[in-house]
């Protein structure tokens, strides 16, 4: 069910032995419909950052994918490390991050947090390894591609496998993903102008202890005690809160300025005016986003919904008869983002506005699936 | 404790015996300070719809204020009739709405639904009642006032108790209510031309029966049931949805039209441009708000922090250094509207758009406490 499955992600991390079995969906022919991932041929990949609730995915993804490995290495601290740790019917030992651990790796995939990537990236990249980096430590590093494979696979053409030479990838934050997949394919038809984003944050952007805590909490207060707040510093459980994230000296926090930056980076457009609010709420693992757009060329709401429906990696839920819309639940572990309450701004003229709200899964298209995606375009 | 009060609330309205205590805070100095609600030369009130989320309210903020009253009865659909219900240290029986229910009454709040507001609120004013009325079946026909007292109070001037002649005066949707208690004070100083807005609902807005519904779900999900969805369509806990509301041609839902259409009449500015996407989020009862706001004259932060401040009935918590800003919870059973996340619009120049996030209680400043603001005014 669902619900469980929501819930049951947020306790995986919690140590012990990892299991994860090969959920066949959606089936990847990789080359010729082979569908197995171990490969001779395949790249040599390690996952930095295993344990945590998007290294988690990554294996998910990898094993939904079929990625094609020759080996892959599971790294996370030392806490971790000597843990064993199944994959596709393999027993695999937690290895402790070390600088040496990136010798004869091709791929590989960081989720460890800024500073783990900040240190050891550059050295995996010396080590001739791609890297593609779920931090924001390099995101808007001149010569480092930020890339959501649909939007702009162009960044990255240059960047080969086995040439020798490391190179690094970024991942883009998880809400600019999720928006730039159903904003760009309009800004593609019209060309976005200004775009006004407030977002409905999922605790997994915190980490799977975030979504531990909001399960906790949730339990505490209905049982009329007083919440345990160890990641965040306020009640979660039936609240919402402006997100966590720093502040800066303009008064947006850094989750905001990602949105801001990063759309700039990813559509090459310096001049693209975006402002962001954005929010936590207490869903577990999809962001929503709501995003009033508006366009240099006029554009309807029906040619948007056609746009839209045709949008790799979108799925366009309108139903206004049976008011069903995208919701955080529908989308939690789906690799699709949805989009749904397309309709033309009122406060705008001449259908140079538009009003959409999205939702995408933070963990899987807002970070692991955007990763691995970036990975199959190098093989 | 806070968290116990939000989910106790929510059960309230499950039947038996309703007790109200004559919290006193703030106290409201009425006429020479005498603090003491039944008084010989009060008004005869009536409460419609007494046993639900807002009625209750009504209760308790008749009880805060001090608001003096000659009689006041109670009254609810034929199902609560005869049930006791101790107000302000006396004893009631709860009375089936009717006909005659509104002899000798004075000042009569509705808030029992539109559609019992379409039946008895005409039959309530011939009777010569002056009817505050929180559901939406009036707000925008002509003659009728909407009014926010801290907005627009000139709109109810010509409306005096005792005349003999009954009206309606109009208690604009929570949404809206909560938004312009914010936006007003910056629109009288800067003139807004256009305002997107992004709501984060509370289950109260939906009645007593939505928060149970929230409640009941959460812990049929933390137990690993399948949630029960009797008064949504789909699962809430932990997740979130589209405001319920139907969808009009336009393709908003009435929801977000209240917010359209309200604010051009409260304002009395027809050209003022406004669009909002609405959105239920799994809290219990206080609504959130994000609005970016576009002027007319330039309005730097500063000075709008300022005159927020100064507003009446709003509160200001904009800690950037520590990441406080409003929350639901934190407004929750308050009157004041607190308001915070105030920043100059990056994406607009010159200091002609600000970001702002704000928080109000639906039951309260939505509802129940901005309805009898408006029959203080009356005395």
């Amino acid at each position: 069910m669902a619900t469980l499955q929501l819930l049951q992600s947020s306790v995986l991390a919690k140590g012990g032995h990892f299991s994860f079995s090969a959920r066949k969906q959606p089936p990847w022919p990789w080359r010729g419909g082979v569908r197995m991932g171990l490969r001779e041929d395949g790249p040599s990949v390690a996952v930095v950052g295993v344990t945590g609730a998007v290294g988690q995915e990554f294996l998910r993804v990898l094993s939904d994918r079929d990625f094609p490995y020759h080996s892959i290495k599971m790294l996370a601290s030392a806490r971790s490390a000597g843990k064993p740790l199944s994959f596709e019917g393999r027993e695999y030992l937690i290895e402790e991050l070390k600088e040496s651990s990136f010798e004869g790796v091709d791929i590989a995939l960081f989720s460890a947090g800024g500073s783990i990537s900040k240190k050891f990236g550059p050295i995996a990249v010396h080590l001739g390894s791609v890297v593609v980096d779920n931090s924001s430590a390099f995101r808007m590093d001149e010569g480092v591609p930020l890339v959501i494979p649909e939007v702009n696979p162009e960044a990255m053409a240059h960047i080969k496998l086995g040439s020798g030479k490391g190179a690094l990838i970024a991942n883009p934050n998880c809400s600019t993903i999720i928006c730039l997949m159903a904003a760009t394919p309009l800004h593609r038809h019209a060309k976005v102008l200004r775009m006004v984003v407030s977002t409905y944050q999922a605790a997994s952007g915190a980490g799977a202890a975030a979504m531990e805590e909001l399960e906790q909490q949730t339990r505490e207060v209905l049982e009329g005690k007083k919440p345990t707040c160890k990641i965040f510093n306020q009640q979660y459980a039936f609240n919402l809160f402006s997100h966590n994230a720093p502040i800066v000296s303009n008064g947006y926090n850094e989750e905001e300025m990602k949105l801001v930056k990063e759309t700039r980076k990813i559509w090459n457009d310096p001049n693209v005016r975006v402002t962001a609010t954005c929010i936590r709420v207490p869903v577990m693992r999809a962001h929503a986003e709501s995003v009033n757009l508006q366009f240099e060329k006029p554009l309807d709401e029906d040619t948007a919904r056609e746009i839209l429906k045709n949008a790799a990696g979108v799925v366009v839920i309108d139903d206004r008869s049976s008011n069903r819309f995208p919701t955080p639940l529908e989308v939690s572990s789906k690799d699709d983002v949805a989009v749904g309450r397309i309709r033309s701004d009122l406060s705008q003229t001449g259908n140079h506005g538009l009003d959409i709200f999205i939702c995408g899964d933070q963990i899987r298209k807002g970070a692991a699936l955007n990763a691995i995606q970036i990975a199959e375009k190098l093989l």
